[in-house]
């Protein structure tokens, strides 16, 4: 099974056209690259049907407002002077992402980690900008504007005309208009951990760099995605004006498992990073995730079901803004053949079995 | 593993939104209708991404020249008065499908069929007519004219403007032109068994009605394909002019080996239909394939990779004409996804198999 496994990761990137990074780690992306967007039909065609992203360049943005006015310092937080916003708040920039489970159970080694989503915080929005811009993983306190509830045309309806409501290629292609459209700011502490959309997803960044690093949902074994219990970062004092909040994290009562990917692909330390080799070789030894850097102004059409881990670098004015457009996905043959896929065990088969796989039957070690 | 493919074969038609036929074997079909060709957009969209196969009505085809000439008993024939055709001659109207071997080996049980191919012969094309319309499986012999390479363009090239060059919305969608357009002329007793192309396909019944029997990719388990040596009718006799050829079958010198599905959907006998039904039961024991009539003027649209079954029958001239569109298909992550399902063994897993599998592992008994 094993095999055929790998096999399948193997064509699929060989009929997309998609290769790994460098080896060097360097930033050459193997997304292929379009100066201008596509017709509806050459998007559909070359993309979405065949599940491929499209890396569009910044000619595609030029004439949105957001692109010369968010950048500047003043815009947002005086356009959005007394508009509350939903911020999210975590010790470390890891929302929605494992971390050690507050009372692990001494006899159930699976029980290390818990799935933390992030303490939101209904705030100004210049309070906001100024805790995002504050942030510092050493102080115990990261903030992310990240509501993904179609908040652009939510919250922060005062500035959703900056942008295109929709991207009308992706929308006459895709015969319909976007389900949400969300507004994302943060800067270099918050990361995405690998995860992947019901959604066809048009990703478009506004300031300073969003870093993707790209899986087909044919490597879904890859990800080791397991069951873990919710926690939630809560406030653990008493709160005063200007003071910071300390964080701690909740186990969500009643219990509720949530299926995420165990990967970390940047683990901390040497120790970690040895750990997660070791539990998880499928990830480590396999071929290399796809890299691609979208920068101010740039697209990535991202097809539903890819998995992609986030991180992102601040723009002059401090801050990493993005909007993106999630568009319902089709559900056809290839959501039955990825459904199929996941419920295949890689390890199924004993005569397939073999020691590389250790990791997988015990889930982590950290 | 048997469940789970089970379940892929239960959500892909789900997710197409294709059920299989009335239970009664009625004409019913799942197939999506659609009045009017549909934009290359939507085609693309809701039948080429997904793997959702499409009939158009004959609105489509009313400004053929072919639709109202070819039905017409003495147009063809003036037309090719002097055209030399490749006819294709079988004792039974079975061409490129499964026949007993001529020398089964008395110790291998596995080699009691093999794959036969048509004796092809070039004459006129008014004789051509005549052998079709004189097609008798008692006499020993049916002809088909079924040449598939790309022979509307070629052999019948004089008629060839008598139907449009290629079908433009799904030029237009699939952003090329046919790779084949080619020309079928049969009458009822020619059966095509099932097998599987790698084009996605236009299908346009000119005269008579053709009978699909259809089962998406992602049940190739069903269709039991295995290696059969590969074999040739040849005329058994030295021919005289007006007397009917005897056939019989050689096999190939080399040997060569073709993949082919061992199902015969419709065995002539009861005690071929139980010895079918217990040799491949994933086949008669699964959800009924889905059933398509194209009639007179009527296009199919076909993915590519799906596996068909086609019979016929005549229209008042006492033939049944199509012609059919090839397309580059494209080769995608649709396709890595049934290549690896194509690899897996349906019992790979001692711990899955049971005895209802017994017929796959015993390959055949007739």
């Amino acid at each position: 099974m094993e095999r055929a496994v790998r096999e399948l990761w193997s064509e699929s990137r060989d009929l997309l056209g998609l290769h790994s990074s460098s080896p060097d780690g360097g930033d050459a992306s193997a997304v292929p690259r379009a100066d201008l967007p596509p017709t509806p039909l050459a998007f559909l065609r070359d993309h979405v049907s065949p599940g491929r992203p499209l890396l569009v360049s910044a000619a595609a943005t030029r004439h949105w407002r957001a692109t010369s006015l968010w950048p500047n310092n003043s815009y947002l937080p005086d356009a959005l002077r007394s508009t509350a916003v939903s911020l999210h708040l975590t010790p470390d920039g890891r929302a929605d992402a494992l971390a050690p489970h507050p009372h692990p159970h001494p006899r159930r080694p699976g029980s290390s980690r818990c799935f933390a989503s992030a303490h939101v915080r209904r705030v100004d929005f210049p309070t906001a900008v100024r805790l995002i811009r504050e942030s510092d993983p050493a102080a115990g306190l990261v903030a992310y504007a990240q509501q993904q509830d179609d908040c652009l045309r939510g919250e922060y309806a005062a500035v959703a005309g900056d942008v295109d409501a929709h991207v009308p290629w992706a929308s006459e292609a895709l015969g319909c208009l976007p389900e949400a459209v969300n507004l994302w700011i943060g800067n270099s502490h918050s990361v995405t951990s690998f995860h992947k959309d019901h959604y066809d997803n048009i990703y478009v960044v506004v300031s300073g760099e969003k870093h993707f690093l790209l899986l087909p949902p044919t490597e879904h074994h890859r990800l080791y995605v397991r069951d873990y219990p919710a926690a939630r970062y809560v406030s653990a004092e008493q709160e005063a004006e200007g003071k910071l909040l300390k964080l701690k994290l909740e186990m969500e009562e009643p219990e509720r498992m949530v299926p995420w990917s165990s990967v970390d692909p940047y683990p901390a330390s040497p120790g970690e990073m040895a750990a997660q080799a070791s539990s998880f070789p499928l990830y480590f030894d396999g071929p290399a995730p796809i890299r691609c850097t979208v920068r101010a102004g740039e697209m990535l059409y991202l097809p539903s079901m890819w998995f992609h881990h986030v991180s992102q670098s601040p723009g002059p004015n401090g801050l990493t803004i993005a909007v993106n457009y999630w568009y319902d996905m089709q559900f056809d043959i290839k959501y039955a053949y990825f459904n199929f896929l996941r419920s295949l065990e890689i390890d199924d088969c004993s005569s397939d079995k073999n020691g590389a796989l250790e990791g997988d039957l015990e889930e982590e070690k950290d």
